[in-house]
């Protein structure tokens, strides 16, 4: 095993809505692009291409985003922007609002976000359906690459954003190995290691926030795409019942 | 630039109290092992080096032990243990313990583990202070890379686990960007790459769980790597006070 290969490519072309991201992507992707391949892009190009864009201007907040907004001191049209994109809030803490999107994801601001969009006034919002996507970009990809779109999320407990998967197509997002034996044949303590997490991190590794390349080729990582689509990064969500901290 | 570049390094023999790791390390790193690389190295090789072990057997459990194993169903010298590494008890739940540890790390039964264990009833800990220890493991090797303290962590809201950073020497741990402008030139969303736990995912996905491969090689992250060791894993860990899940 040569071990893990991460390289940004070139980087596209202002994305718009109605825009074919496989297109623009097969453009920059390397000709020896592989079906083992791993492309993982960042969710705004995927939200851009889809539409899931709107204008502040376009948006007249209610009564509950009012509220929030004067409390927290934040723009009540992007209070509202985000009301619409959870499901719950779980805490509003100091101009931040930490969210359940109506996916099951938790995030800052439900990931609506105002940094990177192209125009001044726009918010960009997460995919609505990322593993579907994600399930359209490898579709409309030649060499048929495993898909993960990114975004970065932050922790609690930990300073600092790291990359997780929002979707993903031809990958094994969390590989179980529980019940199976450790280096020295003891069970091991329940371990899945979520795969497509680690992925988008190693890829924001291989990338400037700021610069305009949006995918990353990951190489190395064979074992873990599969020929189907699979259940895309959806493993990787941790049902409401089973988490400890809400 | 090139990108990123993770390899496993090979095996070290089995790791035992006392022994020299910066020596065996070397042992196994290329010849061309550079100021600029980041080692990432699993932390049971630094515990097993520093003694951080405990033997089962010699462990006695106290009442609140006895109590939260019979609920729990574990055993009650492991609990004890994971209660003897903890600030805090934060949950208790089906067997699971997530504790806040004396370092102030969250995770599961503070991060007291069998698996990989060397001895049968060996348990293995943190290691007591893993910024100390990777400055020590930096100064041992003549290459002088920067050095990762890495362990598998799981998260809340997602399922899995991912790598992250105890410990670090030479490494900008925390890379913040809050108040440099996108590529749109806006200002950005607070953003801070907690870049060692990245580097610590990435290195994981570079080797098999289960080999004796501890030691993986980072090339591409010299923009990170000081000539300081620096202040270490330390920025990585959110202070209690800016906790909004506890």
């Amino acid at each position: 095993v040569d071990g893990l290969h991460a390289r940004a490519l070139e980087p596209l072309p202002d994305v718009r809505p109605g825009d074919d991201l496989a297109a623009l992507i097969e453009a920059v992707a390397p000709s020896d692009l592989a079906g083992g391949d791993v492309l993982v892009v960042a969710h705004k190009v995927v939200s851009k291409a889809e539409g899931r864009v709107r204008s502040l201007e376009s948006i007249t907040p209610g009564e509950r985003a009012l509220a929030l907004a004067a409390e927290h001191r934040k723009d009540a049209r992007l209070v509202q922007a985000v009301l619409d994109e959870s499901a719950e809030v779980l805490r509003a803490h100091d101009g931040v609002l930490i969210c359940e999107t109506h996916h099951g994801f938790v995030c800052a601001n439900a990931g609506v976000d105002q940094s990177n969009a192209t125009e001044p006034g726009e918010l960009v919002l997460l995919p609505a359906n990322p593993d579907e996507s994600a399930r359209r970009l490898r579709a409309g990809l030649p060499a048929h690459p495993a898909i993960v779109i990114a975004d970065s999320f932050g922790r609690p407990w930990r300073l600092g954003q790291t990359d997780v998967a929002l979707g993903a197509a031809g990958l094994m997002a969390l590989d179980d190995w529980s019940g199976r034996p450790d280096a020295y044949g003891r069970e091991l303590r329940v371990t899945a290691i979520a795969v497509a997490d680690a992925a988008a991190a190693a890829a924001d590794l291989a990338r400037a926030k700021d610069s305009r390349r949006p995918v990353v080729l990951l190489r190395g990582l064979e074992r873990y795409v599969t020929e189907e689509d699979g259940p895309g990064a959806a493993p990787l969500r941790r049902a409401r019942e089973q988490d400890l901290f809400r």
